[in-house]
């Protein structure tokens, strides 16, 4: 049995960095407490910015993905949104200036634990500030303003992503015509906190870890194994395992006898997807983004969640949701939508019938691109 | 905040032990290879045997559960299926003679990992023969082959035990007038054996296990913690937790300030569950009675679910699912009863709209009591 790879990207040919250069002397001031003396942001882009800039869409990544969300000819290797992106597609490269940011925080080329702190002169490791999705979504602000874009023509985000393109909105309403945010929320809910929290609790809990002071090389890989299974169990669905895997077992020589070995085929797919994972992830990132996942709450934004989504004034939003997403479930779309609606919002609320869970739209062309697509479209008619 | 307990009991005064006399000197056959020398099982009973020994129902416990289901004279603290099992109530026990059984392999008193081995004095542990359910059944029915019962009124689990009572109407056909599974199924689907594969391979991880190897008070308890709490996190839904536990923080005098350190409720009252758990159940019997779980199909018996089950030649079949389930979500009993229909059993197939998840059956008294009394109140008419 082949399996499916898990999608994500590196840091690629196609992969600019910039260091931010419109920071003030104190540097990159994170939302809750504490700052970074330099940023640099990794990032891919796709398209011409127009010559008045206004045609700029910025994609924000869930937590695994890099900057390459497609291919391009600097480096032809299919990008994590391939279907999503490019000449003629849902997000038109014909048409669109399209920057994909490697999130703050995370481990693809933009500053994140792994990073070298200047000031120190060693990696940040432990000692990298809190991280929240409010951090990720103005760095992505310092990032198109370094790329002389002042205002998008859309954010674009799922997940993790689609948290930070709401709050791009809040926090930066005159410098926004469109927002689409896919398969996230308001804020984390209880089962989401406890599924991700689990993970952090499985890395901290490998003794590798150290309190995050591991050397290159030494890192928690077996607690980053096992918590990026649950997060890969998480991000998928029933049905769908169902007819892929079924109770299909690995063939008998690939037993070893062991004590409670891995025997069915959906318990390889998971061991072969984490192992790829790990050696390309930093235990303190996923630490840092997953908790920033968690302490999300647009309610912070002015008392109430209606409080801080009236803060918004987009043109108009488009909130997708997926039936069998059991991380972002479908009611949390739905609250998104309908509180956007009431607070002065234009909203187009989508509900797709996908078997593929919260991953949905990394998989889902067929579902995900005409809508995505349509919406642009109207977005410049 | 406080909060509430996670529901299992251990052995208590009333438990009792029987050790049976009915095997034959190589002892207990196991399905998958091996034997145990000798088998103990704990069990509690409430009400009365008739003297034609014909009102005996015998319960089977999901993975965690003792034989403490109920509380009695000998023991009046409250059992883990309380509002189920007394005089008047829905396993009436003014009518039934009712035994809650220690599943065979578990650790509330029957033989599991954690007894003794007679042929080498020292407790099995990692030498405990492969566990499957269809052993637990077998071990039920010598039970009560030593209580003088050589027909069951009925068999009723929930989980592992809704899985233990079809097998005993598969395995001994002419010994069963009633079957009664709960939140169960014909066979383990992906999510359900990832979930359980997950918690078991976080054990192995634990370098305390020592592959089975480890020593009473050295066991691999940072492992079972972080397995129970997925467990937990797999046994309840996703609203529930919404109307309990929100976003609620804890108090700021909680927070240790140190790096990643739990700070919702919802991450507290895994933390207060697992940490309660882990010094009452025994790692390998954990390991042992998820695998069962995971190993359960019924295809086995017959070369089809539908051959299997048609091996039962029950009376009446009551088939309880619950909306909120995600383990063993409601097609999977949709399947068992149309199976069973198709294949000749009367079946009364219930989904029960409850917000507790896969727990529904401890918690919610309300939907469970009427439909398990109704269908027993009949069986007796």
């Amino acid at each position: 049995m082949t399996y499916e790879e898990d999608v994500y990207c590196y840091t690629t040919k196609a992969t600019r960095q910039v260091k931010l250069t419109n920071l003030d002397k104190s540097g990159f001031p994170m939302r809750r407490g504490g700052r970074l003396a330099e940023v640099t942001l990794a990032y891919e882009s796709w398209g011409e910015l127009s010559p008045n800039a206004d045609n700029a869409i910025l994609i924000f990544t869930g937590l695994s993905p890099s900057a390459h969300a497609a291919s391009s000819e600097q480096d032809p290797s299919p990008g994590w949104w391939e279907f999503m992106i490019g000449p003629d597609k849902a997000i038109d490269t014909n048409r669109f200036f399209v920057v994909c940011v490697n999130s703050l925080g995370g481990c693809y080329g933009s500053t994140g634990p792994r990073s070298i702190n200047p000031e120190t002169v060693e990696p940040y490791g432990a000692d990298f500030p809190n991280l929240t999705v409010e951090d990720i979504t103005s760095a992505g602000q310092h990032l198109m303003h370094e790329l002389g874009v002042e205002r998008l023509h859309a954010a674009v985000g799922s997940s993790m992503g689609g948290m930070a393109s709401i709050a791009y909105g809040i926090l930066f309403p005159e410098q926004i015509e469109y927002l689409i945010s896919i398969s996230a929320a308001a804020q984390a809910l209880p089962l989401s906190i406890a599924l991700r929290s689990l993970q952090r609790e499985i890395i901290r809990s490998d003794p590798a870890w150290k309190n995050g002071r591991y050397k290159t090389g030494e890192e928690p890989f077996a607690g980053m194994v096992l918590a990026r299974k649950l997060g890969l169990v998480s991000y998928r669905a029933s049905d769908e395992w169902n007819s892929k895997f079924d109770r299909s077992k690995l063939p008998q020589e690939r037993l070893t006898g062991k004590p409670f070995e891995l025997e069915f085929e959906i318990e390889n797919y998971l061991e072969y997807n984490a192992q790829k994972f790990i050696h390309n992830f930093d235990a303190n990132c996923y630490l840092h983004l997953s908790r920033a996942m968690d302490w999300f709450d647009i309610a912070e934004h002015g008392g109430s969640v209606d409080a801080g989504l009236a803060k918004i004034k987009v043109r108009k939003a488009l909130i997708i949701g997926v039936t069998t997403d059991i991380l972002f479930p479908l009611r949390q779309q739905r609250e998104l939508a309908e509180s956007l609606k009431e607070t002065g919002t234009d909203v187009d609320h989508v509900e797709i019938d996908s078997p593929n869970g919260h991953d949905a739209f990394l998989i889902d062309d067929e579902h995900f691109s005409p809508v995505v697509g349509n919406f642009l479209k109207q977005s410049c008619s």
